[in-house]
Order: structure tokens, then sequence, then C-alpha cells
């Protein structure tokens, strides 16, 4: 048998322990052996929870987990970079136990270190369910596309923006708006700030770009932005654009080196990720060899991650042990980061807020064409608000610094009345 | 390093091999250890490849692979049922080696034999490469997905079927003038009737209906129905219905058994699959924790399928050994199949050619109403050659074998012309 003692007990601790009584006797053939959970801790024994509690020893302070004999796996499930999660994870692997954890944030910090440490102990660290929940992504990248050299990986990452940009789209709900139902739909928490502002996505990214390009989990090169400043107006024009706008983690490694961000981007409409609606996550990986491969599913939610986290028990109990980010932990190094000015060009969406005068498209496209950023289309109709009408206009390929460049420009030319809101368009 | 003897220079095997060389590195850093070609065998060795010939003993039978000292794994991919691929396979085991294969025909029929014999032997044989070719498939079922009841498995399995259907819809092309199409684009063989009929798909479904629930691959037990009776009319129709049309695998475990069919079906336009068009593969997979999820990418090609091929080997390399379909080979059993009245009810589509005269709606409504089927929309537009009309229904959900009942007998009403094409509708 594997026996496991499980830290934290919220929404996914809960599904764990539900997944693992329900279809024990399935995971016990599939896996070889039963896996046993031989303790438990969290902060209330008595709070109500999706789950029968079992027959486990209860332990007060998770850390005791790390040091009791006959536990072979600890399943950190509490969350945080540091405090209790981090001492668990780490005393977990200094107590010869295997870890298993959904803790994006830890991860995207010390994963390296964890990794290191694991190795050199030969035990496993795994976590399937930190990114994007069941979807296999972490799964795919570390087996069955290892004999590739991938160039990029782009996701949607955080199903509470995805829930609330396609609310902003299909039903022209404001911003507060779409958040607000995604607040009441339980899609979003009450401090929304790490979704909404994209940490949670480029936690998420960090690690997949350390499994795709062997680099250090690395979050300050990860540059990020949420979705705060978008309007509905921006999803209707993209529309007519052919696009859809979505928050994607993406992470590319090019010759001027890798590059790493979290925005809100335009997709066009054709491409899978762009089919993807409410609270799903997608993830689209692209290698020398398999092209590109895209993975679709629940991106949260209690269930969908305690499956996650029991396929990883399901394979230790089987004996797998394999390099956490897909090489070896020793030979992990962070890969240069692309320059903004060496990140690959791309199209990009521009809206502007004017005063409806003659000129402003003049003046803006002579800094555009100062600049040498030629305009693929442009859209101008409808009053916003009193006054004012929004200018939509879509360039050519451009680089990424001419154009913010040209941003600054724009947004001091007198009838334009707030800062542009500019988008990448991924092609 | 783990050594290897190749059977087979197609294709897929020209793939592998110059994946192995060109990835050479990044290959022995993920897998811990270089993956060498030590032997190859195909019928020709002057044949103009997509790939430079390693530095390889070359043999003339490839059943001799199976007997080489050192050799730790043969790869098979020469393809067929039986005959040279059938003897390679069994003797590599038999002379304990690991099997590596492409070769979605011979798992169909002797999956659980040749996992019983390497069960026995503690070897492994790997297949990644016989479903949805680079696609994640069967590692997603076997490691991630392993904690989970899963209840429906429905896939796009044959990029051939998928590039005529969607050029059927997207230019209005007739099934032959599209298969010509595919043919000369290199999407279908010189002899389409594997793939246009339906068999490779069920090949494909078996293996996976043994993965997702225990089943020995069984053939026998997939219904199978072919695209040949499409025409641009049921794609258009289809469409206005919010549909489009897909040949599709679904292998379904519910109460009454195993459900295993392969057939043209409607399938709404909101769905992951309906946006899967041209030659691309994907399949959804249903559990009881991780709910759906949909894996989508290139299901054919030497590259795609070299990128499984080379998962699987690295897997190998990195020691790790599992049951063939998620359980133990000895566990393996035929699953009750569903009897056709117990099959799930779905809702149908239905295109009749008639005679353009009054009174045929009626006949057909009678007939329907007296097996209890309800109409949920009716079609009929446009005359289609001289004098007769296409009338397509949309039924509210109904018992496959009223469908059938119904079917003959509207098959009889004289103004009726030919044989009914019905669909099922996948909701």
């Amino acid at each position: 048998m594997l026996n496991i003692a499980i830290a934290g007990l919220g929404t996914v601790g809960a599904g764990v322990v539900d997944l693992l009584q329900k279809n024990a006797d399935l995971i016990a053939t599939r896996a070889g052996k039963p896996i046993i959970i031989k303790a438990i801790s969290a902060r209330d024994k008595n709070k109500k929870r999706d789950c029968t509690l079992p027959n486990a020893e209860w332990v007060e302070d998770a850390r005791s987990l790390c040091k009791m004999p006959g536990v072979d796996v600890v399943v950190e499930l509490i969350g945080g970079a540091n405090g209790i999660a981090r001492d668990v994870a780490e005393s977990a692997l200094q107590n010869g136990k295997h870890l298993v954890t959904a803790n994006k944030a830890l991860l995207a910090m010390q994963g390296a270190a964890l990794a290191r440490t694991a190795e050199s102990r030969k035990l496993q660290i795994s976590f399937e369910a930190a990114v994007a929940s069941g979807i296999p992504v972490i799964q795919t990248i570390r087996e069955t596309l290892a004999g590739n050299h991938l160039s990029l990986v782009r996701g949607i990452l955080n199903g509470t923006c995805n829930y609330i940009l396609t609310r902003m789209e299909q039903a022209g709900l404001s911003f507060i708006d779409a958040l607000r139902e995604a607040q009441e739909q339980g899609y979003a928490e009450a401090d929304p700030a790490a979704d909404i502002d994209g940490h949670d996505t480029a936690n998420k990214l960090a690690i997949l770009a350390a499994l795709a390009f062997g680099n250090e989990p690395d979050l300050t090169g990860v540059s990020i932005e949420g979705i705060r400043h978008l309007t509905p107006l921006d999803l209707q024009f993209a529309r007519e654009l052919g696009c859809r706008i979505k928050l994607l983690g993406v992470a590319r490694m090019s010759e001027s080196g890798l590059e790493q961000r979290v925005a809100p981007c335009l997709i066009s409409l054709q491409s899978s990720l762009a089919q993807v609606n409410g609270a799903l996550n997608a993830v689209l990986l692209r290698g020398d060899f398999i092209g590109d491969l895209t993975l679709e599913g629940q991106g949260a939610g209690g269930r969908a991650t305690a499956s996650a986290v029991v396929g990883d028990l399901i394979s230790l109990a089987r004996g797998h042990v394999r390099p956490a980010f897909s090489i070896p932990a020793a030979q992990l190094k962070k890969q240069s980061s692309a320059k903004p000015g060496t990140v690959q060009a791309s199209r990009y969406y521009m809206r502007l807020q004017v005063k409806d005068k003659p000129g402003v498209v003049a003046d803006m496209s002579a800094i555009l064409r100062d600049e040498a950023i030629s305009i693929e289309s442009l859209l101008q109709r409808g009053k916003a608000k009193a006054g004012l009408v929004p200018v939509v206009l879509m360039t050519h390929t451009a680089n990424p610094d001419a154009i913010q460049r040209a941003a600054v420009k724009i947004a001091q030319i007198s009838t334009v009345t707030e800062k542009p809101c500019i988008l990448r368009i991924e092609d």
C-alpha cells in the first residue's frame, strides 16, 4: 500500500479525501496497491466538508505529518508561498517523503530549490494540480512531449478572468458587473485581486515555462497585466475584428531568449483557445515535432483538482519517479529573458477615447507613421459618453517598442482623454 | 543508455529516426540516458526517406531484431493486424524486449493477449502513437485520469474523414469531390475504404474503450458506419440546426453495459469537438471527478506520430512500467455490450428525399407518432433534383429501436425515393 498524509482540508483536500474513498477499489486496481490516508491535518476538524472524514490520525500541526513513520507521501494542500505550506513541503522532503502539491505560488517561488532537494534524495515532487487543475498539462509536457523542443506555451489559466471576459462579451456587462456576477456564482473570491490582476496566471505560467524550457521557475521574469481596464466595448470591437479577448499566459522561447507574459490579448475566432468560454481553462503547446496541441477542461474546483492529485498519487504508487521539471533539477537554469525590443513583433489593437473633433485621426496616424507602424483597420462609431467617441485601430505587425512609444505620444494629443488601451494580437 | 531496434521505416519510422537524431541531446537529458538506435529493418534500404539513416545495423528480416542481444526495446512500425508486424510484436516480448508500437489494428485485435504476455514477463507495451498520433490520450487515461471512473470517450479519430466533412460543409463539395481533394492533398490514401468506412476509427475506439473501461480490446463489439452516404445538404441542414456533422467514435459505459460505435453524428456548434476542423483529431473524456476534458491536435503525420513514439521511449528510459490498459492485463474482461434497445436515447436527424407531392409529411408524421417519436423541427426547402425535395427533421429524444422501426416504415412510403439518412445527435 501507499500511505499518505494530507495537509489541508479545504475544497481540494476534501475532494481528494472524497475521491480516494469513493473510487478506492478502482484506484487500488490501477495503482497496483491501495492508497491509504494515514493522517490528516486541518485547522478545524469539525468544519462541514464535502467528504466523510476517513479513519485516519488527526494531527494539529501539519508540520508533524512530515515526521510520521510509515507515511510515504505528504500531500500539501494548504496553499501560499510561505508559512506552513512551505514548511510542510520542505520538511516532507527532508524527512524522506514524496511531495504532492497543488501549490502554484510555492512552486513558482521555490520550485527549483524543492526540486533539487527532492532529486538529491531520490524523491518525487508532483504537482499536476497546480496548473489548470485536472487538465494534464504538466504530465503532457513532462512525458508525452518530452522528445520535442517546445517553442510556445499559451494558456487560458484563470477561470475567474475567463468567466468575466465571457460575460462582458456575451451580455455586454461592465467589468465591475461581470466581476460581481462571478463572485455571486462562486467563480471569483471576495478579494479577486490575485485573479483579475494576473498574478495567479503568472504563477502557473512560471511553472509551465520551467517544464517546457528548463527554466528555473522565475516569477520575476513574467510581465503581468490584468483585465481591470477592459470595457465591454473592447470585447465588442474585438469581435468585429474577427477576434476574442482572453487573458493569456504566454511563454515563448526564441533566439532572443525566453519571453514570459500575462496580458489580455486578442486571438482569432478561428483558434482553439478562442472557443474556450466561461470558467474553463485551456493550454496550447507548440513543439517542433508535435505541432500544436490544445488541452481544454475545468481549471478549478475541488473535484477536478482532486483528480489531478490522485493521478499523481497513482503514479507514485506505481513507483514512477521522474525529474520534477522535465530535466534534472541540477540542470535547471535561468534562461536569458528576451529584451522588450527583441520580443516577437505582432499586430496590435488600440482603443482611444477621443473628443469628437476633426483631426484626431490625422494626428494619430502621423504619430504611427513616424514610428513606422501601419494601420490595418480603423473603426469609429457610436458615442460612449457625452461628446466622447471610441476610436479603435488594428495595426499591421509592429515592433513592441515602437507601439509603446507611439502610445505615449498619442496619449498626449489634446483630444485624447484617457490612456490608450493597447492589446497584443496573438497570431 | 536505452538501446532500441526499429522495425519499419515508412513515414512514421523515418519521423522517429529523424526526431531521435535531431533532438538527441534534449532527449538524453530528459530521459536520463541516451536513446540509441542499434538496428533497423525495412524493406528497401535505398528508398528515399525524410531522415538520415543512423549508424545502425541493417537487418533484412524484421523478426530477427527481436533476438538481438543488447536491444532493450523493439519499436514496431510496420503496421497491420497480422503478418510480420504481429510476429515482431509477439517475438519481441517473448525475447524479453519492451514493445513500442503505433499499430492500432494489431492492438484492437490482439491487445489483450500482448498485454498478458508483457505483464507475465514484467515488460511494457506502449502505444501512445496508435491513437490520434501525438495527442496524449493514452497517457491521459492511463495516468492523469486514473483516479476517475470514466463514463464517456468521444473522439474525432480520423483526419481523413474530418477533412472531407469540413470541405463538404465549407465548400459545399460532394462526398466524391471532397474525397478526391483529400487524396490530392495527401490526407487520404489511394484506397480510402479503411478511413471513410469507419474501420480505422473503430480500431482506435476499441483501444480507448479498453483503457477507459477495462475492456479487452473488442473490435467485434463496435458498430461501424462510415460517411459515404452523406451529402453536402446534410452538412448544410445540420448547420441550420445549430450543429456540425462529425464522424465520431463513441464509447459509453452505463448501467446497461458498454456501447461502442462509430458513426457520423450531429454535435452542437457550442461543443468543443464541433470546432475541430480539417485533418485535426480530438478526444473528449468524461470522468466522475475530472468532468469533461478535451485534447486536440494533429492526428496523423510522421512527425506528430514520432513525437508519441519517442515520448513512450523516454518513459521506458526512465524505467516506468505500468499496465498497458490501465489495469493489470489479467483483469481485463469482455464488458457486457449494451443491447441496442438499451442504448442511451438521443435526438435524431433524419433526411428524406421525397417526390414533391402533398401528403408525405402527414404520412411520415403518423409513422413517427405511432412510434411515440415527437418532432422538434422540420425543414423543407429547395429542390435537389427534378421533382424531388429533401425533407429534414430533428426529433426530440427518442429510443434508438423506435427510430430504426420508423425508418423502415418511412422508406416504404411511395413518395419517399431513397433510404432515409439517419444520424444521431450527440448531446
